[in-house]
């Protein structure tokens, strides 16, 4: 039942165990926390392509807030069940980039979490162009999961 | 400063200030903390008609939860900012329903949430009508504010 | 049902409805959020007493950060109760103080949380006297309510 | 960067990455998250000693509720801070226990966590003593650690 799992993501996969944290009274994952995972596993996604978010918090690399985001709760998932969570498409623009998340039990697809991110000049508070490693690690996981249209 | 609130939401708005819980280190609301607010404000909403959300967890009133959830952010939102959080438009089907909900900074609107939850049957899991009280609550709603296409 | 409530905490006691974002899937509020719901009504607090942590948080006021926590647990509290949150004691030293808080469900004790924060120099990153203003604040309290041995 | 690590908690200790969602405005962990951090390895030390916190809810092991926590913060732990989590000392009574962990950030000493749980019966509300499996897998834990007086 040990597993070795790496803190990135350089897989674009890793199994979660979802804790009481996670949960609310309905005995389920509190559906905004969804995107706290998400969020934990594009932290990891940066690692993996040589970034931080601490990066973009201290200023060495442009930060990117997330502008949109969505999500469609397939079937309830509860405190101890194993997420698989697989970082399945990627889309990329000129100033903002979306990468689609599923989240499976046992195989079967339970939750599927979509976020939208737009790069930011921080002075300004207006969109910039997406700097260029990031692109570049947004074009090499585009080849290695889909594109989203 | 000191203002009347209800804990219900009568008016199908409410002020509401956004405190360190909601933050991160990037200085703004943490965004799945979007949708922990717009849960309050449903639970409020539900309770101006009549219904509670602590109902729906004992059995008393059908559940309903989240299928689908998602959010656009204009604007960031800090610590200690007011947001003005208003009930703007409703989508009702046959087993779910829609809340669109606007929320603004000194008129200024900053973060849009949409929220769909549907009734389901606790045995069988599966989608059933929506519960009479509840059509009728959200029909009342649609007639004060408008109706989601 | 509807009551009026102000965002400041003029009286050092407030309602406060648990939500479903508090509860966990043992059904009752998850034990770190007690101290969320004590970091809001601290927020409170020092607004009315002219200060906000928005000011702590900007260098308007010097931050007091926690450095030490506590909370007893005495029953459990649900989803849709009416939890009221009072200031029952305050303790005042050279560079922190301690806030006490008893919070109860129709009057019997539930949750007693206990905060000590402590003045920082931001820069030197060492503990420092309180600010004037904030000792003001915490002595005309401390009149109102209790003194921390 | 990358390491091995268990979701069980078999070397009673383990590393851990400070993510945006443990963080709040003041660009550190907001003080309650180091509890979920706590709630999360006590999961995994529950799971290493071959129970589960599902089985705690459905009444396959009977529950034990938190009745008192407390955290002391020795320093600012910020966003991408790899913390070691160690469990440090257990304390065990004839109905409850308390684990002592500490929270370092390279090898200096970040936030202490003490959270003492008490077995209950989950129909008449009251305490009872603690579960054998439960109370062996302390002891074993305790002889690997340190005892708490």
């Amino acid at each position: 039942m040990t597993y070795a799992r790496g803190v990135r993501l350089d897989d674009l996969q890793d199994d979660f165990v979802v804790r009481l944290k996670h949960s609310d009274a309905a005995g389920v994952i509190f559906f905004p926390n969804a995107f706290q995972v998400e969020q934990e596993f594009f932290e990891r996604w940066l690692e993996s392509g040589g970034m931080t978010l601490r990066g973009m918090l201290d200023g060495t690399h442009p930060p990117t807030p997330v502008v949109h985001c969505e999500a469609d709760f397939r079937r309830p998932v509860r405190v101890g069940d194993r997420l698989r969570v697989r970082l399945a498409a990627v889309g990329i623009g000129r100033t903002s980039y979306t990468l689609a998340w599923e989240m499976s039990v046992d195989g079967v697809p339970a939750i599927e979490v979509r976020v939208r991110r737009a790069a930011l000049d921080r002075t300004a508070g207006s969109a910039v162009e997406l700097d260029r490693d990031l692109r570049a690690w947004l074009e090499s996981t585009q080849r290695r999961t889909a594109a989203l249209s």
